[in-house]
C-alpha cells in the first residue's frame, strides 16, 4: 500500500496549488477565524459564507443576513457580532446562515479551489478531523493560513499536532520539511500549549487589541466533531 | 538604548524588500552554496561572481575565469569543478576570482539588493558572523534560502543558532515568529546537528546525488573569521 504524502503550508505565499489537486487541504487559521468556523457550526449554524470585502458583508446585511464581521479588532457599525468564537452562540447561529468576513480566508479558499476537499481545522475539533482524514485516501496539505501572509507559531503548532496524531498512523508519509518542523514545535509547546503560544508575536498583537480572552477557548482540544467544509464557496458543518 | 529588531524569513518568497531597507541581511544556503563561499575566501579566492544562468557561466569560462557549475549534482561540462565546499581548495583558489554558478542565490541577491549589507552565512562562519553584527548597529534579517522557495531545516537550524548568539546578547530583540521558531528548531537540533539534520528532506536528496559527504563539513562550527559581504554584485571575502 502505497502511504499518502503528508505536507504542510507555512504561508499563502508558498502554496503550490499544481501539487494538491488531489488532496484534501485543511485550513488553520485558529485565533480566531477555524477556531469561530467550528464553534458555529458545533451551535447548530447552517452554513457560513466567507466573504473578502466589508461591502460585499454589507450588501449581505441588507439582504437581512447575520453578519460577523471585524477589521482590526474592531466590529464592524453594521456587522452583527465580531468575529470571536464566543459571539457564536447557540442562540444567535443555530439554524442560520452567517457572513463572516475573512480576508485571508476567502483568498485561501480561492487558492485552493483545485483541492479534492478544503476542510476546515483547529484544536476544537482535532481528533474528529483526524478520524475522518484517516478514512479518506488522499494526501493532506495542512495550510497554515499564517499572519498577513507570514509564517505564524499557533498554527503551525496546531497543525503539527494534526501531523503527529496523522503519522502516528502508518497511513501516511512526509518528507516535507515544513511537516517536520511543525511536529517538532508541536512536541515543545504541547506540554505547555497556553505557555508556549504566549511567545507568539500574533498573540501580543491579539492582547494590544483586548482580544485575547478567547485564546484558552482556541487551544481546547475538542469542543467538537464538526468538520466544517467548503461546498460552492459556502462552509457547511459536516463533511460526513 | 532601542534595541534592533530581529527576523528572519524562510524562502525568498516571503520576503518583503520594503521592511528591509536599512537592515542587514544575512543569507542561509548551507546546502552548499553559502558554506562553500566561505570555505572559498577562507582559502583565499580574490572574489565570487554568482550566476544565474548556464550560459552566461559559459561566456565567463571563455574569458578565462575559474567556474564552479552544476545542474542536479551534476558537474557542467565546461566548468572546472562543482559547487561542492570540498572543490575550493587553496590550490584551485587562492588569488582567483570564481564564477559561481546559483540560481536561487543570484535571485536572492537581487531580491535583498536594497538592504544596507547583504552578507553570507553559516555555521562555518558563525561566531566571527555574529561578533560583526554586533558592532552594527542595524536591523538584521536572517534570509533562509530554502530549497526550490520552500521552507527547509537545514537553513532554519543555522538562523536558529545565529539567532540564539544575537538574542543572548541585550542588543536584539524579535516579535518575529519565523525567529522564535528557528530558536526552537535549533535548540531541539543543537545536541545532535548532524542526527537533526538527517531527517531534512533536502538531504535525502543530497544522499540520492551522491552529493552528501560535505555534510558533516558543512554543520562544523568556526572553520573560518571570513564574512563575504556582496558589494555591486560581487561578492568579497571581508566585510571588516
Amino acid at each position: 500500500m502505497n502511504k499518502r504524502n503528508l505536507e504542510t503550508c507555512f504561508s499563502p505565499l508558498l502554496f503550490e496549488p499544481d501539487l494538491h489537486t488531489d488532496s484534501i487541504v485543511v485550513i488553520f487559521d485558529i485565533f480566531r477565524a477555524t477556531s469561530s468556523m467550528c464553534t458555529a457550526f458545533e451551535h447548530g449554524a447552517h452554513s457560513i459564507i466567507p466573504v473578502a470585502e466589508v461591502e460585499e458583508a454589507r450588501a449581505y446585511k441588507e439582504r437581512g443576513f447575520l453578519i460577523a464581521a471585524e477589521r482590526d479588532g474592531i466590529i464592524l457599525d453594521f456587522a452583527d457580532f465580531g468575529n470571536s468564537p464566543y459571539n457564536f452562540t447557540r442562540e444567535k447561529v443555530e439554524g442560520k446562515t452567517i457572513i463572516y468576513s475573512t480576508t485571508n480566508g476567502t483568498g485561501i479558499i480561492k487558492l485552493a479551489s483545485s483541492a479534492r476537499y478544503i476542510v476546515i481545522g483547529s484544536f476544537l475539533n482535532i481528533t474528529s478531523l483526524a478520524e475522518w482524514l484517516f478514512t479518506q485516501d488522499n494526501s493532506v496539505l495542512l495550510f497554515c493560513a499564517g499572519w498577513k501572509n507570514r509564517f505564524n507559531l499557533e498554527d503551525t503548532v496546531c497543525a503539527g499536532a494534526v501531523a503527529e496524531k496523522l503519522l502516528n498512523s502508518t497511513l501516511y508519509s512526509t518528507i516535507c520539511d515544513s511537516t517536520l518542523a511543525a511536529l517538532d514545535l508541536w512536541s515543545m509547546a504541547k506540554d505547555d500549549l497556553r505557555g508556549y503560544i504566549e511567545k507568539a508575536a500574533h498573540r501580543t498583537r491579539l492582547k494590544k487589541n483586548g482580544l485575547d480572552d478567547c485564546i484558552d477557548f482556541c487551544l481546547t482540544a475538542d469542543y467538537t466533531r464538526k468538520i466544517p467544509v467548503i461546498k460552492n464557496n459556502i462552509l457547511v458543518g459536516d463533511i460526513l
